[in-house]
């Protein structure tokens, strides 16, 4: 097969070829395939992120799994505690009242308090003993340990100052940040959208596109979507064009029929149904997929073979999911680096995805080739490491990066 | 304050105090406090994992971004593929008819069948050539490129053999795993449990159990169970005991009333509902933690004090979830080498939860103490380390283990 060509589009910017539309490459091949960067610089320019949604901290909890980030920074509305309070369970004591006190000097307490942790601080009490260090007589209260002015008591402030910006836009929530907003009284707080998706499974040979349903919503999912999923439809561009333009959908995702063959309508439908901007990427596997436009929406389309559909996900569709999302838009794999057990080689011109998984020893061994079809070495890889279409490759040794299958970015 | 004492339990096995009713500590303070790891080993031998739940690919896609793990291995039922087929788009050729075949020397094909990638190899054919490799003349088809044996074919079981054990029980899914699953024909598949869980807020004063639901919500989800919430709850014993005894939850979580205040009743609670086990754990935060059972299920008390209530979390009633999820019970905390900036000091006899951030050199520094309460230094950390209970904490420069908030285990 001759090398796949970057198109003569700048990776670095320029005009972009909104305008031109791809010819038919059915039956010919393609001519030209745009590079990945040219690719992701249409998806920046065409995708705007929606508006963030308000959601109440009890919505939020039961899917904080799923991924859920900060629209804006998240900033201490007041100083907490708003007032000193006890730090512990005790009784609360005027700390000049204790001097001297110990287990065979037991010193009487006028003016002792019980209080649980986080209540105020009685007046004139500026420390807390712990009931350990107290004795009851009938009505009379003694201390048999000194305290030192402050002690057990959370000051004002102490934990947060008012104004200080605890997390950026973009933070990924934790468990302890809703604690946090409750305890702070917020019960509501602005996070990214969940972009509508629709997924159109476009026909196709048997393990194709009509089996990518489940892997492309759980993707969708993953980068803050949710999904509305159409099809298997057949190979028929209207009846395809049809299901593109419908309404209501944030972002269009196809799956299937975007190769060479008679049968490959889903370029020619989204052209109908829109726009194609681009089609072809130098990308492998996953180099006949496509970029454009659907009833007013973003639309990708994705090849059918399953691994070039999960690459060209990962590197296009969910690098739209992801803005639509207000998410970074850059790869969520946690990135490590890792060393080489055998060279991973790679064509000039094209970037491709190399399959590892991690050895016994702590490095990484290619598990299938780009060129491999089939999902069954991604499963059996722990993750990736992409060699950028400048390079034909690393050696064995070589240190590279490698984005994990598992996890999320730390 | 007196250092909390390990219990005299042994760390390292021996009979478990299932039988031994711990006394009142209100007014009066722990007189002992287990080890965390007779916490652990008590948590290990009452809480059974439930039995794994058959789901359909489509039901587990939208929600596998919260964790999904595999009940049994995942194992190939066969060759993938299970034929020969073509592995590209192109023409179908025996490849002796393409001998000499270049741009200059078309050679024609007789027996040439177009075909779609996935489709299944015609007979008498042994390779692929790609479109751009063929030319038509009317009814004719030349080859403007010699093809080698098998060229563009994937070979029954290239991909997958049949029996290849893919990934072990335990393993968390991926996206990729449903696409195989689905290409392979399997529709359901066996996976952890999601243990029911009930979170009762037995109150406390402002900022304490009665804020912690979405926190305590989201941890459960994250870690596989569903939270049925409960309160909050006033701090009266016959209520709680009520509310503790209620049937159908696998596990009861509580938070709150767990110390040594006149109000501290939830531990009198959780003996009147089935059994209190262990109360008092050498831990800071979370020292005044509680195991027993309620209702006949396996019952964790957790402290009030939100940070307290986080740390327990963590290390006692999560590793309950886990259990009950089919999960590892270990930490879920992605697990990274990492070099202090600063020493921590910690407490022999306790296990000590340190907050810490990471720096822009890469290092990590403490936000808080362990003695600190309040979220807000967690909600500012980036993940935390612990001292276990036999140190008195690293120096500057030593090299220790950040449990990192953010991500799940890789």
């Amino acid at each position: 097969m001759t090398a796949a060509r970057a198109g003569d589009d700048s990776a670095t910017g320029g005009r972009l070829p909104f305008a031109a539309t791809p010819s038919d490459v059915r039956g010919r091949g393609f001519s030209s395939r745009a590079s990945l960067p040219v690719m992701e610089g249409w998806i920046d320019a065409a995708v705007t992120p929606l508006p963030p949604r308000a959601v109440a901290l009890a919505d939020l909890a039961a899917t904080l799994a799923e991924g859920v980030v900060l629209a804006a920074p998240l900033t201490a509305p007041g100083d907490w505690p708003p007032a000193d309070r006890a730090a512990r369970d005790g009784v609360a004591v005027a700390s000049s009242d204790t001097l001297g006190a110990g287990s065979y000097n037991p010193v009487p307490l006028p003016d002792a308090v019980t209080v649980a942790a986080g209540e105020p601080m009685p007046p004139g009490a500026d420390a807390i003993l712990p009931v350990e260090c107290i004795q009851t007589d009938g009505p009379f209260v003694e201390a048999l340990d000194s305290a030192a002015p402050g002690e057990g008591v959370e000051r004002q402030g102490e934990g947060l100052r008012g104004g200080t910006v605890l997390r950026v836009a973009g933070h990924r929530l934790r468990p302890q940040d809703l604690g946090l907003l409750a305890a702070l009284g917020i019960d509501t707080v602005r996070v990214g959208a969940r972009p509508w998706v629709r997924v159109v499974l476009a026909g196709g040979p048997r393990s194709g596109p009509e089996t990518l349903g489940a892997m492309l919503t759980a993707l969708v999912a993953r980068d803050g979507g949710v999904v509305e999923l159409v099809g298997p439809l057949p190979a028929d561009r209207t009846v395809l064009a049809a299901a593109y333009a419908a309404p209501g959908a944030d972002l269009l995702i196809s799956a299937g029929r975007t190769g060479v063959g008679d049968d490959d309508v889903a370029p020619l439908a989204l052209a109908d149904a829109g726009g194609l901007a681009l089609h072809g990427v130098a990308l492998r596997p996953g180099d006949s997929a496509a970029l454009g436009t659907a009833g007013g929406a973003p639309a990708v389309l994705l090849p059918g073979e399953p691994m070039a559909c999960l690459t060209a996900y990962e590197l296009l569709a969910g690098r739209a999911v992801r803005r639509l999302a207000g998410r970074d838009p850059a790869l969520p794999h946690p990135a490590v680096p890792a060393v080489t057990v055998r060279k991973l080689v790679s064509e000039i011109g094209c970037t491709e995805l190399h399959r590892v998984r991690r050895t016994a020893d702590g490095l990484v061994e290619p598990v299938a080739s780009p060129h491999r079809p089939g999902l069954a070495g991604a499963v059996l890889a722990d993750g990736f490491v992409l060699i950028p279409a400048d390079s034909e490759g690393v050696p064995a040794g070589a240190t590279v990066t490698l984005r994990c299958f598992d996890g999320t970015s730390l």
